[in-house]
């Protein structure tokens, strides 16, 4: 593995390894590393999670401000990404709005994690929902996932909804038919109060109100009393179920304020996973890549 | 000790503590460390005084960009740091506009420096004027302190008073009528032609025009005039009597601008002190708060 | 050797004893070491690479936010940078918009590395400049330098002209006339046609377009038939000739998209030297001014 820019740059058995090894405790790597985090997006969890799992690795990390680089001069990410290569930078860390940008960076030499691509992935964010349900039931086979929401802008809907399936959970969705892919068939589809019977796992998802151009479908309060987790929903939910979403939450549109930290939700918990799966990536990628090692520095 | 949101988080033992250790060599902490900090207002000193506070400890400081985060997706304060919390971070250092700003973070299970809140407190800020004085006095008993300026938008100046006085000293005011507090009596009030004939520390506030909503009172020579210690008030000083001022200085408005180098200047060696308490404070609420450590990352 | 403003602060045995220790194997420095990076214009390579090299070395960088930061209050960059001196810095390193800041820093009691004045100086890139060509051909005796461009827009091409002939390096000059600074004579000139025929190292130089008052004086594609190194003319090179850059390119204007990357271009070994240099310069300033070492802490 060389990239890490969706989950199908990952086989089954890497995958299970990943999630193995997240949970072991974690050392400094030995030898000099850096990484550096690229985010032409504004994130929190992502961001600071990667620099989490860095700093308890060891690993010095830039900071790439896009706003005072020589972007700035029209440089292109090509050339500015080339340039941290040359640096001797061991790894780069990019979040960018385009999707699949990636695809124009075939020309270089260092390997890129992909922290999200505009409406297209986001691979360790699929890793830590994984840990999140094999910490919870032990295996991800025969769980019923519902996945809720905003599917068509989600980055994640649909590449966690295919490793599910390959790792034998059952994948169904609620929410509003606009939002539904066309692949998704009838018998996929539930409403909310359907869903919430049912499901071990009820992932909500974000929102993305960044990238609907503007257009608001439904007042805040109609979309949580049709297809968001209400209290009332939440009521109705089976004893050992649990509350997935990616975060940041749309509090009282998504799910009702109150369960945001309710005792079944793992909100914060996926946000502790994350820097788990994070350091497990990036050491995986450093040790299997042959990444220069500046042996007398410590 | 959890919190560090007002001097008033702290007893008079844990002041004489701590200013007591912070004059005491400095070693990193054992363990791995993280450190928030979030700095939602401009900030030179403070900001980069905790940063090098913090590296002197060996803790792994994040430097919260505010306008590059999920903030700007609308996610709350409390959301963001709910956040950082479950990441691991051991402390958070922030500073933000509004003054009391950390009521609404009470469901936090993590401790919070506060570096300002708005026109409210910056105990650090207090910690270093102290450590200023009683390294030049050796005690703060019987000291007489002119608060000089504009008391009403200052975060330290009340702080200050109500500590100094709790500790010995004697308070006296100048400045602006339409700038003291109505608490103030009148024969706490000096002109500033009185104050710098009686005073040990003339402990000048820097106008905070960015609080003042753009409402200028005088032009900048007659507030100098008037209410600045300038070269000639200088002159009339006590022999042993210092100069403070927070900073920035307002140079040629607060004080002549050749005072702020000026032999009985502490103000580059308040800048000094903001290190040292900072210091102080960082180690002494990791120890006492049973902090995580991460005992297999040194 | 207390400051880096200019070249002229080094003597030629300077020069080479940094270059010479640039090709060492470095190791983190004994001890702990603090630098201020300001950068007041957009930079990458630059800014980088100065981090990558004070990681190496295992100095703690402070990434100085100019717009989050006092400066915003009014504050003069002479308080700002005294204040960076009361903390304890060891060093600061400075990109600036404005020929020769420095001489109002003159009070300060701290080295400073330029990284940038306006059009002035950059020595820092000038000695990576040096150092490639040192790498390739051995010695600068005897070397022909073509400095091809914006000559007048340039900072480093009046001062790598300068060392060069230091050096005994043949200088010659290609572009457009009104760029050519008056001292320079006409049997110096040559045209792109000549000047690729001549050149051991061609120096291509960047338009410098945010310094041009938005006056642009060619479209792009006449400039680069004009005085760009075409595919055409890269043919006509010596064998051994050699391309250089200081990047960001303007791919297909100072010279063909493809010679880039090519097998004469020197450009991301430029980009790798930088960091070697300023691994070199910070070592020798630290070790050479008698810093503060805080030797309890490691």
């Amino acid at each position: 593995m060389r990239q890490l820019r969706t989950l199908n740059d990952l086989s089954i058995t890497e995958i299970n390894y990943l999630l193995t090894q997240a949970e072991k405790p974690i050392a400094p790597l030995n030898g000099f590393y850096t990484a550096a985090n690229l985010f032409f997006e504004a994130s929190t969890r992502t961001k600071y999670s990667f620099e989490m799992a860095e700093a308890k690795l060891g690993i010095h990390k830039f900071d790439f401000a896009a706003q005072a680089s020589s972007l700035e001069k029209g440089e292109s990410l090509y050339d500015t990404l080339k340039t941290f290569e040359s640096f001797g930078t061991d790894l780069l860390v990019i979040r960018h709005p385009q999707a699949r940008y990636y695809q124009e960076l075939e020309g270089l030499n260092i390997p890129i994690i992909n922290a999200g691509d505009g409406a297209g992935d986001h691979p360790t964010q699929s890793l830590l929902d994984l840990l999140t349900m094999k910490q919870e039931f032990g295996t991800l086979l025969g769980l019923h996932v519902v996945i809720a929401g905003d599917i068509l802008h989600s980055r994640v809907a649909n590449t966690n909804a295919k490793i599910l399936e390959q790792l034998g959970a059952r994948v169904s969705y609620a929410g509003p038919a606009e939002w539904m892919p066309p692949h998704i068939s009838a018998k996929q589809l539930l409403t909310m109060d359907e869903a919430v019977k049912q499901a071990d796992v009820m992932m909500m998802l974000r929102i993305q109100t960044e990238r609907h151009d503007g257009k608001a479908f439904w007042s805040k309060q109609s979309y949580h009393n049709r297809f968001g987790l209400t209290e009332e929903r939440e009521q109705k939910m089976l004893p050992h179920a649990i509350i997935m979403h990616p975060a940041p939450v749309n509090r009282g549109v998504e799910l009702a304020d109150s369960l945001v930290e309710a005792e079944r939700s793992r909100i914060f918990k996926q946000v502790q996973n994350g820097v788990l799966v994070r350091q497990s990536v990036l050491k995986y990628l450093l040790e299997t890549k042959g990444a220069k090692r500046y042996e007398n520095i410590v």
